[in-house]
């Protein structure tokens, strides 16, 4: 028996791993589970996985809890609680699914404690990866992806030896804005954005697809988690999305992982690795039915995020940590209808050559830099 | 340094397996190569290669080898010469691309003396995969497949657990006439059926291919080879050849294997596993240049002897051995000329047809039923 701690419940990887843990009872339980302020969505879910300790964000939430639903459970508050949870000795492994570099602390802490990690925050490796892959491999700590596109890696790696790897080819929908042509981008509105041809997912990670920069993050996050190269990181468009990440050999051949959009596939396989379990109504792959998968040429012209991801991480240091503040903020922004979507990249471009890359951050500079990079993005715009 | 003896040495196969090996000169020797009766093909080889020991075909082969061109290198005759070579102690790796049941013996042998075994060979598995596969065990000698379909598989089986696979997925070209409706085949002719959309290979296989009999041949050998029942291998049409097979797991997660049509990959995985080496002189999948690939589904109407290999394979015992037979006893026959491209699958359907299964059959029956199918078949076309 596998006991979780889940961080980021109410969310939607947090939602699909609680669906996973109900079809294994036998293998799995949930020891702690952490969520922000969602109290109508965590009700039915503390009443049903009986966690033994809660994490909220905030003490009205706490209070909330106790007085109004009456949660007789052990709670804690913030991020200090994530961390708590997550390095408990009851902890078995750590499903890191928060947004935001608030999930930083968790996941450190919890590799120091030799924790198995399933990995689902991206903030982790992309602002920090140089600092969580070194203290993983002190600690011979192996984290699980979560996201498909390193799940598939994961899984095409499975067997294989790093060092006879070629190439990794992401794949990438074209989310919501594939079919739109750049000049056509200028006007497009919140609602456009939100509308994902291929599935529902939060608002930021939606309008991320949208831009791109959500394949440039994940760029980021592959080179740490596969330690390779950003020349040897390749990303095309598929806008099928069934190959889901595909790694090409020095022999030249190519592993690919494929499968329906079911974010139960990567999460169950980090909670069974190295073992498969079947997974409940679900269907197979109907390639008749499918019957044409295509391919395309990903433009940096068109998706200037992307080159931007690409740039960052090849200059290292603090400024993946720029680009991941100043893309989160703008894409608040946008949200907020304060900003273009257009002038998302206009923001991180600016907030990227007004930086001056420190290398080798430790913690406390990256969430400075995190810090500040938000601040004057803010103040670029109501400029 | 691996000293290989190469059955097969003048064929497609065999051939592409010494460009493998004079790549790779500090890795790979060749310590013996058999070769039927093409003189003039392998005289080149001989020189270049310089093996200890040669295999030919006949009396009469050796003679002009020895008179004509004055080799002075140790030479054996027939069958009996094969499994000479395979089981000498310097062989360390028995590479079995020879055609037709003359490998068989080979094989068995080379396993009993637990010989890394690269097999190119179908006979061997299709007629008496029950024995084969039941010595591999015994000795416990795996058998590395040279097949690029089963190699896929292989790969794609790499670090994953046999009893988590969900289902086989085996890609088909189409072959010759995959875009000529059924009506159309009753006229086609020789020349027709040797012109394969996506590849050259010898005349046997790309007839098998254009019947459909060649992934019938597969779908059985994908049994024996990874141990799976009929009802979990499919077959689906994907013209483009990139997809080689595709292996679903019981989570729903498909692995699958791609690249360019370069027979040296799988050849090279074989002889190099389980590592990969840089193939020379080869390009990788170019997705851009693709642009698309398809799937459509596999008739067993329009290809009725994927059907027959399916039910031969299902009934067991000699069943296999008659398929096989009765196919190389047809195509040789279309081949010359004496009989139609559709009176192909009427051959083999009655030979079937008439034939009892005998269960569990010793290698001796398995050879007495190839022989007396074989002249059953000309009878009947003669009839």
């Amino acid at each position: 028996m596998k006991k979780i701690t889940l961080l980021g419940a109410t969310g939607s990887i947090g939602i699909q791993t609680l669906e996973v843990i109900r079809q294994y009872p036998q293998l799995f339980s949930v020891h702690a589970f952490a969520f922000g302020k969602n109290v109508k969505k965590a009700i039915p879910l503390i009443r049903e996985f009986q966690p033994k300790i809660l994490v909220v964000q905030d003490m009205e939430t706490k209070h909330e809890l106790q007085q109004h639903y009456a949660v007789r459970t052990e709670i804690l508050v913030g991020a200090a609680g994530m961390v708590e949870v997550s390095i408990d000795p009851e902890t078995d492994v750590l499903v890191n699914a928060v947004m935001g570099s608030v999930g930083l602390d968790a996941t450190i802490q919890a590799i120091e404690k030799k924790k198995q990690i399933a990995i689902a925050n991206k903030e982790t490796l992309v602002t920090a990866g140089h600092l969580v892959m070194a203290l993983a491999q002190q600690h011979q700590v192996q984290l699980l992806p979560v996201d498909s596109e390193h799940s598939a890696i994961f899984q095409c790696l499975q067997g294989e030896k790093q060092q006879q790897v070629e190439r990794i080819i992401l794949t990438a929908s074209g989310g919501s804005f594939r079919d739109t042509p750049r000049e056509a981008l200028e006007n497009v509105t919140v609602e456009d954005a939100l509308k994902h041809p291929n599935w529902n997912m939060g608002a930021k990670i939606t309008i991320d697809s949208a831009s791109m920069m959500n394949k440039g993050l994940e760029v980021i996050e592959a080179h740490w988690l596969f330690n390779i190269p950003y020349d040897k990181i390749d990303v095309i468009l598929h806008k099928e999305s069934i190959i889901h990440s595909m790694v090409e050999f020095q022999d030249r051949s190519i592993i690919a992982q494929l499968g329906n959009a079911d974010m139960r596939i990567p999460i169950q396989y980090a909670l069974t690795y190295p073992n498969r379990m079947p997974l409940q109504e679900s269907d197979p792959v109907n390639f008749i039915e499918l019957g044409k998968m295509h391919f395309q040429e990903m433009s940096f012209e068109r998706f200037p995020c992307l080159e931007m991801a690409y740039q960052a991480g090849k200059e290292g240091g603090t400024m993946p940590a720029v680009l991941n503040a100043a893309n989160e903020q703008a894409v608040a922004l946008f949200l907020q209808k304060k900003i273009s979507f257009l002038a998302i990249e206009k923001v991180i471009l600016e907030m990227l050559n007004t930086h001056q890359s420190i290398q080798h951050p430790d913690l406390e500079t990256i969430q400075a830099v995190d810090q500040e990079t938000r601040l004057k993005a803010i103040q670029f715009v109501t400029r």
